[in-house]
């Protein structure tokens, strides 16, 4: 009965010929309309000087002082701990671990690339472009549970015993894709970490930082003043963007360290560039003025976005709940919603909505290396399609994903062509 | 009497207490405000949706299509051959060298950073941040003698039978900073080069191809095109930027190279980032347009550019003429004067011409490790300045040059404090 309720189910969907991308944490047409006046906030070539620097000249590598003071603001810290950067962090990203590699870090021994081995911790499902950076170097990549709390720190501490794991990927607030938050205990364990390797690195990635989209702005513990009061000042990066504030193609990104990683990092970048886009700085310090600002425009994100997640949500209550095949997080920010699906059933789930023309982020892509060991996880990224498509992709998705847990316990593949 | 002449012209320079910088090639106010329209060639929401695919989001990491295109148009290449960055051509030429310390370009047998020794040519006097580039990743600098029709290129072929030779820097359209345009035959001889490394690059900086400031535009020679049919299309990697057409810190940039250079590129490059900034990208098209237009208001650059190219060599002209002791070439595009002094004064007369309160590069920054072996290139960079400025700026250049050459000639330092 329930096969051949699903089967129908199914058909019927194929009939509609639908063709929906849920793969990437894209923000919609209706978010980058919502933020347009910022292509008007810098137009008057005088506006353009502040406290006599001319944005649009060279210098200023550190970036300009406002576009410092407004993520020092929005993330906790000083404007002397920021470095600002162009269009996107994971660029910043890509470049401290790539210094690592060539010149090595502020307290390094030598440059990894020196190293016989170097391991890196990968808390997953995580993000798969974070993983890709220390891969594509050719490091060991060390897979770290998942809690609701953060990765499961019993295991981090002990890991970091070894002096070849340089470093860890953290997504600290609304995780990409679980939607976790750290827990305070998690944050001041991470900054009590005491790794046997001297310039062992916290790669915090604060993408969401200000990405509510269910409820009031959640405080989180300032992680750069924490690492300094244990003593160890320069374990941590932090990294932000406008991304997913502004413009997804064209905000602006900051680096957050100690001062002593900054002043390292600018002798560094010194031989990069001679400053990431100032125009773009002030334009976005211009429209965003501050922290609270921010806030405020984050809840009309929050009324584009938090629609969107309560259907993914709601589908998957009314499809999923108490049955045993799946189980899933509420996340009250951030881009993302994961499903653990029954082990074993994650690739055919996606295999089968794929036959009905919806794509989903890949099957394991959440884990190091692209293979999640108990093929369970699947990140669903609601936000690019209108609510229409979404809860049409929903059902595309409950549909095969019980289709596939169905398939799981019977121990034979259906016949969906039937 | 020349020297009591010149000492009485050093104290009356001494009493203006100038303060005048023309240690970089930094665009001056006017050209940044002759281009500011281009603060306002974006600002309606519609407008940032081109064939398609919307400027503003993720997406299309060799850049826009359209901007492909300008590129293509602006070098004489094919769009398939570029890929669009950020705001620094710098950067981009950094990251080539890195993928190469890091992973190895193209046809290298190894990543750089797993060879024993690596060798680069520096063309000198050159651009002091394309050797420190190279510097930063701890490879050899050769420099190798420039001639008014590029660098010596019998030297340039010997060298490169030494495969630890991995690459030379180039400037090819008035250089910096002589300001000499490579001739048709040393292009020619680029394009034929048979180097032993496989991996031998041709970093090819044509940070002036559009930069005449005295006459018509002068057509130049298309490398890419050339290495392609000399059999080695992927020796050489094209740089340019809009940073001296738009604005120097918010501008946009690019590579160019073969067809397969940027298809591994691309690999490379999509783990650094999702793309550079397209709305920028999209500004640009829309304000610059296509060559024809770039170059139209590249003559509006050389207005203001032109009179101070004339002052300082009408002020060299007037003091400097036939007395031996110094010789610069006459350019008609890019951002330098580069007067050749007497050997051994360079550093004096830079130390005097600070004593009189006017900055210029630091003798020996045109040479591999800050380094001139003959003590006799100066920089000078006229583009900041107002003119008036430039006109006491220049004088105290003369004059001080003039009074390091007596003192060399007397073989004994003049009291300058008298």
């Amino acid at each position: 009965m329930e096969a051949e309720n699903l089967l129908s189910r199914f058909h019927a969907l194929k009939q509609k010929n639908l063709k929906l991308d849920m793969s990437r944490g894209k923000p919609s047409r209706a978010q980058l309309d919502l933020v347009s006046d910022i292509l008007t906030a810098l137009t008057d070539m005088d506006d353009c000087i502040v406290n006599g620097t001319d944005c649009r000249n060279y210098g200023e590598l550190a970036g300009l002082s406002c576009a410092r003071e407004y993520w020092a603001d929005v993330l906790g810290c000083k404007p002397s701990q920021t470095f600002v950067g162009g269009n996107a962090s994971l660029n910043l990203m890509h470049d401290v671990i790539s210094r690592g590699y060539t010149h090595g870090l502020k307290d390094s021994p030598r440059p990894w690339c020196k190293e016989e081995k170097i391991k890196f911790l990968c808390p997953a499902p995580g993000y798969d472009r974070h993983f890709r950076i220390t891969e594509s170097f050719g490091f060991e990549l060390i897979a770290v549970p998942m809690t609701p709390n953060g990765p499961d720190m019993d295991i981090v501490e002990e890991l970091v015993k070894d002096e070849t794991v340089k470093g860890i990927w953290c997504v600290p607030k609304f995780s990409n894709p679980q939607g976790y938050s750290y827990s305070d205990e998690t944050v001041d364990r991470f900054a009590n970490l005491k790794p046997a390797a001297p310039d062992f690195v916290i790669m915090w990635d604060n993408a969401y930082c200000v990405h509510e989209f269910d409820g009031e702005f959640q405080p989180f513990r300032e992680i750069i003043s924490l690492c300094e009061q244990a003593g160890r000042p320069n374990m941590v990066y932090e990294f932000a963007s406008t991304s997913k504030i502004t413009f997804p193609g064209a905000g602006i990104s900051v680096l957050a360290s100690s001062e002593e990683n900054i002043a390292y990092w600018l002798k560094l970048a010194g031989v990069q560039t001679i400053s990431y886009d100032k125009v773009n700085q002030l334009r976005h310090v211009r429209y965003l003025v501050d922290k609270e600002h921010t806030l405020d425009l984050m809840k009309k994100h929050a009324e584009i976005m938090g629609p969107k997640f309560e259907m993914v949500l709601k589908m998957l209550r009314a499809e999923l709940t108490n049955r045993g095949i799946a189980h899933w997080h509420h996340p009250q920010g951030g881009y993302f919603v994961c499903v653990a699906a029954m082990p074993g059933t994650a690739k055919r789930t996606l295999q089968l909505c794929k036959e009905l023309g919806v794509v989903l982020t890949p099957a394991g892509a959440t884990y190091p290396y692209g293979v999640d060991p108990e093929d369970s996880m699947i990140r669903i990224a609601p936000s690019l399609p209108p609510i229409e498509e979404l809860e049409q992709a929903m059902e595309v998705f409950c549909v095969s994903l019980k289709l596939a847990a169905l398939e799981k316990y019977l121990g034979k593949t259906l016949d969906t062509n039937a």
